[in-house]
C-alpha cells in the first residue's frame, strides 16, 4: 500500500493506494479518527452489489454500526432529491456531527455523498472509496462535491475535503475497458499539464495503460494523485492555479452537452477537448506543431477520440458560453505552451475558436 | 450610520446599522466589491411588498440589473425545494461565480438565501438585509445558513459568511410587538452571557426596549453585533466557545418542538429555556439564587415567558436528546456561573434536569 498525502495544512488527508483495500476500510477509518458511532455507507445498487458486503464486514469488524443509503445507479440520479434521501437515512440512523459518511462508488456517488456530508448539520466528515479509475485519479480528491440541476451539471455544490481516500486497485479489474479509458484520459491530462515522466511512461506502453496492467495503473493513480494534490494544495477554492486542471474541459464539457450526456464518456469528451485546446494553442503560435502532433498521437494510441464529426460547431460554442468558469461573458481556456506549461487565457480570438471547432466537427 | 466589523481575518465583513439604509443597498454593495453583473434579490411576498421596490430602486441606481426570487412567507417554506427555486432563478438569470445574492427578510430568508449562495456553483457572495430584530441581532451574522428537513429544523446547512450586513433600524418600526420581543430575547441572552452593561441598560428601561424606542434598539443591535461578532471570530465553525451563544437554546428548541412550531416564537422559547438554564445552574450550586431571581425578573419585565405550563416534561426531555449539538447521546447545556460567565456542560445529572422541567411545566 502506498500513501499519497494531499497537503492542505490542518485539513491534509491521506490517499491510500493498493490491492485489497476494500477489506480494510474499517481499520483505515479508525486511523483517521472515526470513533464510536454509526457510519452511513452511501453507494449505488450496482457497486453495492459488488462490494457492499465486504465494506460492511470490514466496518463491522472494526466495531462500527453501519447504515446504508443505496441509490439507483446513474448520472441522472445525481440530484438534490437523492441528497435528500441521504439526509433522511442519516437522520433516521441518528447520525450526529461526529459521524462519518463513506462514499462507495464512482464520481456520481462521491460527489453526491460528499455534498450530503458538506451540508448535513453544516458539515460532517466523509471518506471516499472510489471504484472507478476516473474517480481514483480525479474526482475523489480535491474536495469538489455537488449535484446536477435540471439546467446544468454540477451547478449545485460545495468545497468539502474528505478525511481520507481509499483507492483499491483490484476493483478496477472488473471495469469495462471503456470505463478504464474514461479515467485514462484524465491521467494523460495530468501528464500533459504537469508530469512529463508519467506521459512518457504511457506513450511508451499505451497497451499496458489501456488494458489495465496493474503496475502501470498503480503508477497512473499514484502520480495523478501527487500532481492533483499538489495543485489543489496551492488553490483549494479554484481561485487561480487550479484552473489548469480544466485543460481540455472547456470544449469537453460542451461536447458532453451537445452530443447528449452518455454518448461520450467524460474522459472521451475531455480527450476531444484536449485536442481542441492543443489545436488552439498551435493556432495562436504558442505551441510547436510537432509537440501538438505528438500529444494528439498519445491520445489516439490510448484509443481516445480526438474529434467529434458531425457535431454542430455553433451548438458547441454556445454551450461554452454557459460554462460556470466564465467571467463576464468571456470563455476561459486552458492552453499549452509546452508539456508541463499550461496557461489560462480568456482572450482567445473568436475566429480561432471557430476554426478549431470546425476542424473538430468536420 | 454605525459600522460593526465581524473580525474573521480575510473574511471580515462590515455590519452597517442606521436609519434609511434600505435605500442605500446599491451603493453599499458596491463598497464591498460587487462589480458589474446581475444581483439576485431573494425575499418573501410580505417583505418584498413592503421594501422590494425601494431595494430594487437602490440597486438599479447603482447600475445593477436585478433579478428577484420571491418565496411565500413562513418557516414551512424553509426547505430544499425553495432553495431549488432560488437556484433556478439564478440560472435563468445567468448569474455567475462573481454574482451576488441579496437576502431581504427575516431569519428564514437569510438562512435560505445564504444556503443557496453557499451552494450555488460551490459558493457565491451574498449580503444580508435583515428586516426583523431577531435577524439583525442574531441570525444575519455568524455565517450559519441552512434549511429544515421534514425530520427537524436547520439540519441541512453550511457555514458561509456574508460579505456585508445592512441593518436598517427604520424597518423595525413596522414590526408587531411580539416580533420585537422575539429579537429582544436574544439581546437579553447576549447581555447575560457577555455584556452586563447592555443587560443593565435593558433592566433600567424595559419599556423602551419592549416598545422599540430608537436609541435603545440601536444600542441593542450594535452591542449584540459586537458581542456575537467577537465570539464568532474566535470560533467560526462552532467547535468550542461559540457554544455559549446557545444559552437557553437546549430547552428552548425542545419547547418549540414539543409545543408545536408557531405556538411560541423562537425568542419566547429561548426565554423559557434561559429560565431553565438559570434554574439548573442554581440547582447545581453554580449560580447565586439572588442572581437567578434578578435575571428571571429581567425576562419578565421584558414581557417574555419564563414557563411553559401544561407542557409534557417527558416530551421535552426526549426532544433534548435529539439535539444536533449532542455528542454520544449526552445533552449539552450552557449554564451560568454569573453574568458574563457561561459554561458548557454535558454532565448534568438527569434528576436535576427532570426537576427543572417539572418546575417549568407546572
Amino acid at each position: 500500500m502506498q500513501t499519497v498525502t494531499v497537503p492542505l495544512g490542518a485539513q491534509s488527508y491521506p490517499v491510500w493506494v493498493g490491492s485489497g483495500l476494500i477489506d480494510q476500510v474499517g481499520s483505515l477509518l479508525e486511523s483517521v479518527g472515526a470513533a464510536e458511532g454509526s457510519i452511513l455507507l452511501v453507494s449505488n445498487d450496482r457497486v453495492f452489489g459488488l462490494y457492499g458486503d465486504r465494506v460492511k464486514a470490514s466496518l463491522a469488524e472494526a466495531g462500527f454500526p453501519v447504515l446504508v443509503a443505496c441509490l439507483p445507479d446513474g448520472e441522472k440520479y445525481k440530484t438534490l432529491d437523492s441528497v435528500q434521501q441521504v439526509y433522511t437515512a442519516a437522520l433516521e440512523g441518528h447520525l450526529d456531527r461526529a459521524s462519518f459518511i463513506v462514499a462507495l462508488g464512482g464520481g456520481v456517488i462521491g460527489d453526491l455523498a460528499g455534498f450530503a456530508a458538506a451540508t448535513f448539520m453544516r458539515g460532517i466528515s466523509f471518506i471516499q472509496v472510489p471504484t472507478t479509475l476516473l474517480a481514483q485519479v480525479d474526482s475523489s480528491i480535491g474536495g469538489k462535491t455537488g449535484v446536477n440541476h435540471p439546467l446544468g451539471k454540477n451547478l449545485i455544490g460545495a468545497f468539502h475535503q474528505p478525511k481520507a481516500v481509499v483507492c483499491d486497485l483490484d476493483v478496477l479489474s472488473t471495469l469495462p475497458q471503456r470505463q478504464l479509458l474514461n479515467g485514462l484520459s484524465e491521467v494523460v491530462k495530468h501528464g500533459i499539464i504537469g508530469d512529463s515522466e508519467l506521459l512518457e511512461a504511457i506513450a511508451a506502453n499505451p497497451e499496458q495503460a489501456k488494458f489495465g496492467q496493474l503496475e502501470m495503473i498503480e503508477q497512473c493513480v499514484v502520480r495523478s494523485l501527487l500532481l492533483k494534490g499538489q495543485i489543489v494544495s496551492q488553490d483549494e477554492r479554484e481561485a487561480g492555479v487550479r484552473a489548469v486542471l480544466n485543460f481540455g474541459h472547456t470544449m469537453g464539457h460542451a461536447v458532453e452537452q451537445v452530443a447528449g450526456y452518455g454518448k461520450y464518456t467524460h474522459g472521451e469528451a475531455v480527450a476531444i477537448g484536449m485536442r481542441g485546446a492543443l489545436e488552439l494553442s498551435e493556432k495562436l503560435g504558442m505551441l510547436e506543431p510537432s509537440t501538438k502532433r505528438q500529444l494528439v498521437r498519445i491520445l489516439s494510441d490510448c484509443s481516445l477520440p480526438t474529434a467529434v464529426p458531425g457535431c454542430d460547431p455553433a451548438g458547441l460554442l454556445s454551450a461554452m458560453f454557459r460554462d460556470k468558469k466564465n467571467r463576464q461573458g468571456r470563455i476561459r481556456f486552458v492552453l499549452l505552451e509546452e508539456v508541463e506549461r499550461p496557461v489560462v487565457r480568456d482572450d482567445v480570438p473568436p475566429e480561432a475558436v471557430q476554426e478549431v471547432l470546425e476542424m473538430l466537427t468536420a
